[in-house]
């Protein structure tokens, strides 16, 4: 039951060059830069202790980031919360009557399982669960 | 310079109680609930790891929160970075052309001086800045 944690922030940018400024005079540092074309995002790491901001800017105008920042702007996009068994937690929601965006976890980066939860069915928060691969991940954790 | 750490995401709900199932069901627990009768809010705080979550609920209409509430309905809120020295920050934000929502840092709970950045230069996110006392904050991290 424990081992639950805020994994990160996904905040939803037009331009990730533009949006570094404030998070370096905030004293945080970019991590890297990853290109997830199957999400339609670049995404870029930054740490900030135990947990990390993720800035998710569109690929292209179909993207559900794209869609986001055409909606509502830019903003906070959706909070991601690391968890130990992703399938019995997904079964208990299920139970409980919240409504998961797919019946089964699908692989994320670096071996992870994961799943999102339908914000209509979470106070309004679009929160993705991740489980870490078996046997090695929070490789950039410090 | 470091030091600098994701704190807690503050998300707006209409009813603390009727949101709180969800995060258990997610293997989180209430670690208390408090009133701020000057941000006009109840809170309740959510450990998750090394961060937590807080959920909000106006006091009454006039609340932040409850204007949050009435434009964009419930959902994430603000973010807050623990920073070592909140003056420094604020005056490298001014500097560098970042928008704050107050000339001098605030009183926060348990002696902290918070600040807030004014979501319009910070890619549409209010982001709050908050000092622990000097001393001994942090006693709920574990």
């Amino acid at each position: 039951m424990s081992g639950e944690r805020l994994d990160h922030l996904g905040i939803a940018v037009a331009s990730i060059e533009e949006s570094l400024g404030l998070y370096r005079a905030l004293g945080l540092d970019l991590a890297g830069i990853e290109t997830v074309p199957n999400q339609g995002v670049r995404v870029a790491m930054v740490p900030a202790g135990g947990a990390r901001i993720e800035l998710l800017e569109p690929l292209g105008p179909d993207s559900p980031v794209a869609r986001h920042l055409e909606r509502r702007g830019p903003g906070l996009h959706h909070v991601c919360l690391e968890v130990s068994d992703i399938r019995a937690i997904m079964e208990r929601l299920r139970r409980e009557g919240f409504q998961l965006l797919a019946e089964e976890p699908q692989p994320g980066a670096d071996g992870s399982l994961v799943c999102f939860i339908h914000p209509k069915s979470a106070g309004g928060v679009l929160i993705e669960l991740s489980q870490p691969a078996a046997g090695g991940a929070a490789e950039d954790d410090d």
